[in-house]
């Protein structure tokens, strides 16, 4: 049996639940975060912590759980279900009663051929509220999801009412091209936690950052374009609609892979 | 004790709950309507279902509970509380695994000052993901209404980035200006059960309706502004944003309120 924390206390996960007559969870007024662990070790724990009390500023859902709290929490789940590589989720639902929870499940398997072969994406159109904040309101990114799987595809690429193509449902969005690398800038997306060390790996590699995202019209005419996430690091693209992408900064892109997950480690 | 539904079974209120390990519990994929009982009688009852339904379809949520059972768990539940006055709140949850929970509580007082005096409204900027599905993504209508309750309003008028008033948090808007009444067309908002009801109901006594909703530079010049719910019928607008409003036609605005209540009982 898997065991959850609620409210700081370890319990079965059956007890992890939301009352429906509660307004907080009838209006999704909530905020989270996915944290990977690693041989039982949170990964980049403090910036999620960091990103869950910026979500929660943005929205202003106050409530009484500490960071001390909430890690002590998860390292006492880890403990006591001797978790070693799984997908941890922290939620924490506002109003008079706040709640928090953690809860996990096993990491998805990424297979190498995404790596080697790239995944295919779809675009989406739609807008998110309040990008830069973690909140349950995701049912936009559900529907695109939903597309996305019904084509065959891995992704789907929000598009803005400008074209742009700010970022995926789970992942950021990047292009590349000669020795620059396009993306949207920082307060039009998530803050991605991956997002920040791939940017620096690129930097370090030599590349340029452009803050200008790709759009539904130039997508085709860059190098390569890549998606980053914390559970898979980066993944280059394959095609956008069905249409073919050019491939011929693979190799760089996988550099910039490896740097941003040795960095994980260390 | 309250009871509530849960897939079509009575249960104690407490079991009432969403497990946060279910992904269409992350993502908010739920629809919900809010049904009022008068002396134990749904009111509109066949037209919550088919509103159900209909923002089932929208975002493609399958679920297997038919109309019957929906409205016999209702009746069930209403029995077996002795449920006279209340609000009572169905939520459909998708994914592999639908769950279906009816829930009640008090009706809300609206004092008879609410529409003789009218209320005080404040303008805020958001726009809806899809109008009109009614889902539990609700997160811009929890800040919004927040945001009106500190400036001690009513409620909050959103208003799109044309600067067009489309609806509240939780209603239809409407101008009167002269013999017509200026609102949102069908497709741009919710299409609300009373709102139907309150747009024949002015038809009846005369006025025409224009499918052009006020706006956030003209709001000021209607002879009067009103909203709109199943809760409390119509109530007019005494002031937006601290802006004391026109109260030419509140006479008007009382026979239409009259007339669809008088409807509704019918």
């Amino acid at each position: 049996m898997k065991s959850a924390i609620r409210n700081g206390i370890i319990v079965d996960e059956s007890m992890a639940v939301l009352p429906v007559t509660k307004r907080e969870v009838q209006y999704s007024f909530s905020v989270y975060e996915t944290i990977r662990t690693e041989s039982g070790k949170p990964v980049h724990l403090q910036d999620h912590l960091e990103r869950l009390k910026a979500s929660c500023r943005m929205i202003e859902l106050s409530h009484p759980f500490s960071d001390e709290m909430i890690s002590s929490s998860l390292y006492s789940l880890i403990e006591h279900d001797a978790i070693s590589d799984a997908s941890c989720r922290i939620l924490i639902v506002g109003g008079p009663d706040p709640l928090f929870f953690i809860t996990y499940s096993d990491p998805e398997p990424f297979p190498e051929s995404y790596y080697s072969e790239g995944v295919p994406a779809i675009l989406y159109y739609g807008e998110r509220f309040m990008p830069e904040a973690k909140t349950s309101n995701l049912l936009m990114q559900y529907l695109a999801a939903e597309e996305a799987k019904r084509k065959g595809a891995f992704e789907a690429l929000l598009v803005n009412r400008k074209g742009e193509i700010l970022e995926g449902t789970r992942c950021n969005v990047y292009g590349l091209y000669g020795k620059r690398i396009y993306t949207a800038a920082d307060g039009a997306v998530l803050s991605g936690i991956t997002r920040i060390s791939v940017l620096k790996a690129a930097e370090a590699l030599g590349f340029e950052i452009v803050y200008t995202p790709p759009t539904d019209t130039n997508y085709h005419m860059f190098d390569a374009l890549f998606l980053s996430s914390t559970p898979y690091g980066i993944i280059p693209l394959s095609s956008v609609n069905g249409h073919v992408l050019n491939r011929r900064s693979w190799e760089e892109i996988r550099k910039i892979h490896t740097l941003e997950r040795q960095w994980e480690k260390e």
